[in-house]
């Protein structure tokens, strides 16, 4: 990683004084905003995220504010390649691929880093490190990823296209471990789910 | 205000538990990032935010990612109704009028608590409030403010349209006080300042 990280910091290649990237938590829990340009919607939902079984759990927060949107719980359990999305209210369930592999929430050894700063003020503060993948000056990056510069615990996560946010997830209100590991398993009605994916819109 | 927050937060109307908007400092320097739903750019910057008198100075900070960009010193003098906008590599000047009214970066006495949270993780977090200008149940906010809950340090403000975000400000790096008071007198060659407004884009 150091000889990528020197490339990409110039003058500074391999020096001591180079932050290498620090090790997320494996698994924790605590709250997260959504933001999708292509909405332009903030979405706020409790997490459950376990690296070591590569599975995520996703609650939809009920936030009084936007009218009829349906609730769902997503369980991704990325090991079985499988997403279940459960209603919240009647528990319709739909089971869906997942075609993605599964990409822990951290910071890849051979990121970029871009800069260091404190959030909050004098006395009242925590310090953030902000890494991407860039590669060099002239290939642009399409993922930032700010995460605490001690414990590593993750703050903030961009996805950009030319220059151009797409996704944006802040995280906050984060403890480690999984408090009940059984919230990974789908509820019955998952046994007899439909293969199409539920709307979040409300039905008219 | 109290009257106003108890409403907006059924049960508990004027208890002493329901937080009040803390005062956010008057004057500070730090760094924002800004984010506009238009573009879907982030900018970066310098920030000498001066309550007292009025004025906000913001410099465009160099961000290597984005070719062919006009970096820009924005001197916004409220006191006078007039915005100063030198670009930095020719200190060529423009002199526009303001037409909005100063607004502070601060919490306004009748706004919703709307969340308490906190950013990090164990041993290493802040713990921030959520206030919005949301009146009732049924007329949504457009405003979202981001304020540590001890010190009153400016996070982010979020503005939104429709429950879609339109711009959205990260503040980081504060330091109180303003160390250099002069920054906020404009250079000789805005003497003989041009009334447009100069391009963000670089001329072709």
């Amino acid at each position: 990683g150091l000889g990528q990280l020197g490339a990409a910091w110039p003058g500074a290649g391999g020096s001591p004084g180079v932050p290498q990237p620090c090790q997320a938590p494996q698994q924790w829990e605590g709250r997260q905003v959504l933001y999708m340009q292509s909405s332009g919607r903030n979405n706020r939902a409790l997490v459950s995220y376990d690296a070591l079984n590569q599975r995520v759990r996703v609650l939809d927060e009920r936030k009084a504010l936007i009218p009829c949107k349906r609730l769902f719980e997503y369980i991704l359990l990325y090991k079985d390649g499988v997403m279940f999305q459960i209603e919240q209210a009647t528990k319709q369930c739909s089971k869906i691929a997942l075609t993605n592999p599964w990409d822990p929430l951290d910071i890849p050894q051979n990121s970029t880093f871009e800069d260091q700063y404190s959030i909050g003020g004098p006395q009242e503060q925590i310090m953030v490190q902000e890494w991407s993948n860039r590669k060099s000056a002239r290939a642009y990056e399409t993922w930032i990823g700010i995460y605490t510069a001690k414990d590593c615990y993750p703050v903030q996560e961009t996805f950009t296209q030319n220059y151009s946010v797409i996704l944006s997830t802040r995280f906050f209100d984060i403890q480690l471990g999984i408090k009940d590991p059984t919230i990974f398993t789908p509820p019955s009605t998952c046994q007899t789910a439909q293969p199409e994916r539920m709307s979040e819109d409300c039905s008219p």
